[in-house]
C-alpha cells in the first residue's frame, strides 16, 4: 500500500555544487550517503551499472519528512540537460512553501539567488510564487499559500 | 523563510489519462481546479502564455500534506519529451513510500500498472525499491525502508 511521498530524485552533475545551491536556498543536508554501487540498483532504475554518490537535502523547519534526493551520477555518467520551459512534459519543477516570500527572495538575491521573473506573481487566490533555477537548470518553485 | 516541500510539477499530456494512472497506482484526486488563466502565471514561469488545467493527487493516507501538481498545459501547449533514463540530469523521478512491497507491486500488476525489472531490488540496508512509469513517462519509484 502506498503511504506517502517520500522523495524528489534530482541528477545533477556536480554534487558540491548543488549542495552549495540548496544550502543557499536555506535546505539542509540531512543525510550525507556517499558513494553507492550495488548491482540492483541498475537493474531496478533499468541502467548497466548502479555507482552513484548521493546526499539527502531537506528544509530544517520542515515536518513532512520528505527529502531531495540529490544524486550525481558515476557509472553510467550523467546524460542530457534539463527541462527548458516550464510546460515541457515530465517533472519539471518541484515547489517550497515559503512564509513572506518578499523578505524571501530579497534575502537570497543578496546571496545571488537568480529568478525567472523580477518579482512574485499573484495567481489564484492567496497565492504568491516565483521560480529559481539550480546549477542545472532544474526549476525550484517558491510559493506563499495564505 | 522556506518552511517545506509543497508539491511535486509534473505537466503532461492528457489531465484524464494520467489521474487514472495515478488513482490505479492508489494515489486519490485531493482537488481538481481545473482551468486556470492568468498573465502573472506566464510571467512567473518564463512563459507568453498561463492557460492551463491542473488537478492535484495525493496518497489517502498521507501525512506529510505534499501533492502532486499535475498540470495540462493548453497555452503554451506542452513540449517534448520526458528524460527517457534515470541518470538524465534533472528531477527525473520521484518516489512514493509503500508497506508491503511485494503485495503491493503484485495488486499493481494485476491492474495492469508495468514496472522497469521483474521484482523489487534491494538497495542499501533494508531498502527495497522498483520502478513503474506514469503514461507520459515519468519514473515514479515505490519504496519500502524499513
Amino acid at each position: 500500500m502506498i503511504e506517502d511521498f517520500l522523495h524528489v530524485g534530482i541528477t545533477c552533475r556536480d554534487l558540491e555544487r548543488s549542495i552549495r545551491f540548496y544550502e543557499t536556498l536555506g535546505l539542509s543536508v540531512v543525510s550525507r550517503i556517499g558513494e553507492v554501487e550495488e548491482a540492483d540498483l541498475g537493474r531496478v532504475f533499468g541502467l548497466p551499472k548502479g555507482h552513484l554518490a548521493v546526499v539527502h537535502l531537506a528544509p530544517p523547519a520542515a515536518t513532512s519528512k520528505l527529502f531531495i534526493d540529490l544524486v550525481q551520477w558515476l557509472e553510467p555518467p550523467p546524460i542530457g540537460e534539463s527541462y527548458p520551459m516550464l510546460n515541457h512534459v515530465g517533472i519539471n519543477r518541484f515547489a517550497l512553501r515559503v512564509s513572506n516570500i518578499d523578505a524571501t527572495v530579497t534575502a537570497l538575491r543578496e546571496r545571488g539567488v537568480r529568478f525567472l521573473s523580477d518579482a512574485p506573481g499573484t495567481i489564484g487566490e492567496g497565492i504568491r510564487s516565483i521560480v529559481t533555477v539550480d546549477p542545472d537548470g532544474v526549476f525550484v518553485q517558491l510559493v506563499e499559500w495564505l
